[in-house]
């Protein structure tokens, strides 16, 4: 672990009360030296699959770091609480086992180690039925930071155990290639399940014009590199810095104009079909 | 203090201007080594009761700190700037005396002392008529996180003469319990002002029926242990995780399907009665 | 600079996404011991002026540091990206060369070096279309924290090269004085371009009775020292934290009241004339 210590949090908190505060407070209790980077508390609340996506495209940005994570819908009930470490040396993961942790510790290389932390030697009791933030997470990932091991923490699990999130997949059809929306930024750009290799089956080349269907709507895009390659206004096909593609509006909205939210599946189709 | 020095920051600065970072930075100039975080800057612009309400609930989860809380609506005004020592060694508390520092101090056991800081020699001049965080609050927190002693920051003032706060107080009715919301949080849930004796007096016992009643309107509800023991939809009145009885609808928002705000009396009622 | 090292972060990345926290920790990776402050990241976006002028009012209230800001619609595009030198020691500012840095650094005394970091040998590679803060300006902002020379940044500029921002200017009329609306604060208060020298000018003393002319409607206001010195509701033109002429209501909102935007002209008229 890098020196001081790297915790990364995210959440569904929200910004308007102290959840995600009273979880650093109990941070800098376990590991008064870690450096802690919130990653985001905006997750949409309970949108497990939303913070999945922003979990794995942070991570990878990060240095080594135990990485905390909470979106719980279920806290208080049967969904068990894990501890991860990651294949890539120095990256555990803490969170509730609903499949939010699971894309991040893909991109991570997978799970090479579990436990169970429901009954961690390191929680802060007594657990509280609905803040386990408080009372396992953090605590759990402040102990982690601070140096203790992985089995320390808790009872072992099966890394082939850990819940997994299944994706939605863009898929090759007659007229086009059908994607989704996978997540909507703050700037209304739409990431998508497409790739490259498929953009190219479904004839739409860097450069090349192309049609954007949902909703019963046609709209014109193009396929470019960059914002600054479309006029002010224009709707863009664009690999973005995470390396998906995505949608834009250079200095405007793809979300609005589109009017798409996460999970829509559209309709990428190129000018020459 | 534990090294290094702690401070809570919480305020109605909201996240939009810079006024949070400021502070931030006078304290990065008065203590460059104090670790700070903050536990909101979401309070609602001059909500000295929900401020009061929130720091309560934050401070005891909290490592010994300064907890620096500015919701300011007499700021240049004739109301005293204070800094406090709680009962509970190693607690600081710096703020306008206006009752937001009140719920807090009682929760760390009451004012041991207490000093006018509107003149301390650790303020910034000169100091604006508007900004107080930044030229008293936040640079007397920073020199109390370096080591300064509570008397060297201002002037003596009685413990008792220290600005209280009231909070309305549930009482049995011949129907029923009837009890205020003292907060609603991000995820809809209404924080009541009843206890579990009152409940008990009323007939609630754990696990029972009851209604709600607000605004002519009557909600059926559970009282349960947590979110997951009821029905999806399902409105519940729980101990949440601070130890307050309080109002939640399972994967959803009581404040919304109750439109109640912080202030309302409401009826909760056996559903024996 | 000081210990730790101290980069403080502005821009308009917003807080529902990881941005700003990836930059924190590519940050991290480059200077593990740095200690960050976030001034904002909810400037408008895109809104290079509200960025300029919200990093001005900041920097000068900050100890020497980095300054790393980002509001960048030009991202991928023809703009440079620099770091530069202000002229008070050990303030240093980092990010795209459109503006956005050069109220700041008029603050701070000026440009006294600059460097184009499109290519600085600190970069992130490969460096996206769209995410510079990522891969230019933050790990450029890390390496100067931990302590690389400006030269060592990138390709020296000259300072009268660096992209200005012309601001609107006051001006008197016949009638009185017309003004421009700069911010618009959380609390609703609006930063005018007036000085207290212009003030004099249009007969508008401490104390006095003015108009508050815009959008054809006429408002009484009255010049004071602070809020507390007017009634509530009442509107005041008053000095800012900041030493700027501004409008507000005591505990109210200016901008509501008034229904102004940042860039609008209005007139401040005396009540004798």
């Amino acid at each position: 672990l890098p020196e001081p210590p790297l915790i990364t949090f995210l959440s569904d908190y929200g910004h308007a009360d102290e959840f995600a505060g009273v979880c650093h407070g109990v941070i800098a209790h376990g590991c008064p030296q870690a450096h802690v980077i919130d990653i985001t508390h905006a997750i949409p609340r309970q949108d497990v699959l939303t913070g999945a996506l922003v979990l794995r495209d942070a991570v990878s940005q990060m240095p080594p770091a135990v990485h905390l994570a909470i979106v719980d819908p279920g806290v208080g009930g049967e969904r068990r609480a894990v501890a991860l470490a990651a294949a890539t040396p120095g990256h555990l993961l803490v969170g509730p086992d609903n499949g939010l942790l699971w894309l991040a510790a893909e991109r991570l290389g997978g799970v090479r180690e579990a436990v169970d932390i429901g009954r961690s030697p390191f929680r802060r009791e007594p657990v509280s039925a609905t803040f386990h933030g408080r009372d396992i997470f953090a605590p759990v990932a402040a102990a982690l930071a601070a140096g203790a091991g992985l089995q320390a923490a808790g009872d072992s699990v099966a890394p082939a155990e850990v819940v997994r999130l299944e994706l939605p997949s863009a898929y090759l059809r007659e007229d086009g290639l059908a994607a989704h929306v996978l997540r909507s930024d703050t700037f209304g750009n739409l990431v998508l399940d497409a790739t490259t290799h498929q953009l190219a089956e479904a004839g739409i080349a860097p450069g090349a014009e192309l049609r954007v269907e949902l909703g019963g709507k046609s709209h014109g895009a193009r396929r470019a590199g960059t914002f600054a390659h479309v006029a002010p206004g224009e709707l863009l096909l664009y690999e973005d810095a995470t390396g998906m593609i995505a949608l834009a509006v250079n200095l405007g909205s793809a979300a609005e104009r589109l009017h798409a939210a996460s999970g829509e599946e559209l309709l990428l189709r190129g000018a020459t079909r």
